[in-house]
């Protein structure tokens, strides 16, 4: 038997994860078209091989299986609409950033005009798509799936499926993503802290790098705890997080540093104390996040 | 040559770090004083064979080295106090937490008193200790920490002097410990996001560790850029996470949860916006926490 032809994708939105989903496909021997907005993006695309589409409906045109990877879903509906007609019986991949909201509405739309519907989030940076250890989930139509899935592992070794709810992905993404500033602000005001001493920031590297596995590794003790309601047995307490309050308070007062994004965490903690929580899990204040004081009813999602 | 004896060690502070400590000489085979202000604590070390000080001078007195692990540096000053006269020519790690400050305070008082010491953090759980991944870092003496070397790394195989200022194991605790309750919440939010669709907690461990390996991944880069003062090759721009607020906000509106606490990093992120540093990198947010509105000249440590 021959070996079956790679699978031709088109490639819409050449920002910098669009261009590495691209470069993918044509390191991995893909047949790939390409299409931007803006065409002068293409070109070093086009020099490994990439056929750039005069226009979108050219682009989906040209493949069995279309990734989108512009910044929103308004993005993507708006680039995609002239190709509307084209979608009837393709695959549609959605890889931008959005809310659940925006991903259910595209998903409306792409099922809408005939198209099976995935939509994706790539949990890495660029310059690790490709990577087995790059991981990538998907929700929506599971045939797409599985009839794509080694394309589609194309971009990461690490490929999940979520689930058949088109909003999946956009969710988990929603949901791991508010971890990303406050980790990386965490770092800085460290590295602000280390660097004021003289020392260069490159020396905390390694000490956060474990911090940050410890962590990981009580995630799962914590998840347990939320999912039992259950917080009675702590292994951190929430008064040991109140009684370090002072501490990072200190930290501004004696290193001058800038603080005060910490005060609303203190404030949570403040009022877990006030709930008589204190010798509860520090993971108990998922019920006050679930919870907006001076937002009576906000529990649900109509709470807003 | 016979095996050389085990070293006697004194734990003082028998909470759960302290106990695991304990726990972990006696696994070890060391000879094991032990202290509390409240014995009931010694019993489950004494059952074990640790031998449980009549006070704490007796306690110092058992053995060349003491290791102290109470909550903050005046509850061990409080502590170790009664036993000043004991401490000429012996060794004192302390384990607590606490400021930098505070860590050369204790310094001072227990090298007054002829005290040799060093100051160090253990960053784990209890529970770990003993463990060969579990990170446990000192400064001050580094006769101590030679002499003693064998003994500390009983208690983590990966232990590390820092460097003869005392307050140095203070420091790097603080410059790492801004970013857990920042971490820990990130994944609470989620947590609450996905518990509202009735998906578990536990289902966003692994993308939560994923992300967060991703994060550890490229704090090198986000050092290096802080150790050049260059942030105009971004990885990741300030634009594009101050394009990301509206989806913060759409979470809470959209879901019901209280997202407050991301309000100062999204401030923050407007000022950087305001600078005109939207084009460079998300760590040039340091710049801003090494200079807080408001506080002129608070670059420095007299900034507070």
């Amino acid at each position: 038997m021959p070996t079956p032809a790679r699978t031709p994708v088109t490639v819409v939105g050449l920002g910098a994860m669009g261009a590495a989903l691209a470069s993918a496909y044509l390191a991995a021997g893909h047949p790939t078209t390409v299409w931007n907005r803006s065409p002068e993006k293409a070109a070093p695309l086009v020099e490994r091989g990439a056929r750039h589409a005069p226009d979108i409906r050219a682009a989906v045109a040209a493949s069995p299986l279309t990734l989108a990877c512009l910044t929103t879903y308004d993005a993507t509906l708006a680039a995609l609409e002239p190709a509307a007609a084209e979608l009837a019986g393709r695959a549609l991949v959605t890889l931008n950033s959005g809310s659940p909201s925006g991903a259910r509405a595209m998903a409306s739309w792409a099922t809408g005009h005939g198209a099976r519907f995935l939509d994706g989030a790539v949990k890495n940076v660029p310059t690790a798509v490709g990577e087995p250890e790059t991981l990538l989930y998907y929700g929506g139509d599971r045939t797409v799936f599985d009839e794509y899935g080694t394309t589609l592992r194309v971009l990461g070794g690490d490929t999940q499926f979520l689930g058949p709810e088109p909003d999946l992905a956009a969710l988990y993404e929603q949901a791991v993503g508010g971890t990303l500033l406050p980790a990386l602000l965490g770092f800085y005001q460290g590295a602000a802290l280390v660097t004021a001493r003289g020392l260069k920031a490159e020396t905390l590297v390694p000490h956060t790098r474990k911090w940050l596995e410890m962590i990981i590794s009580v995630l799962p003790l914590h998840a347990a705890e939320i999912d039992r309601g259950d917080y009675a047995d702590p292994l951190s307490s929430i008064e040991i997080f109140h009684a370090g309050i002072p501490y990072d308070q200190e930290l501004g007062t004696e290193n001058g540093l800038d603080v005060r994004w910490h005060e609303p965490m203190h404030d949570l903690l403040r009022r877990a104390m006030a709930e008589g929580r204190g010798d509860q899990s520090i993971a108990a204040l998922v019920e006050l996040l679930r919870n907006p004081a001076g937002t009576a009813g906000g529990s649900g999602p109509s709470g807003g």
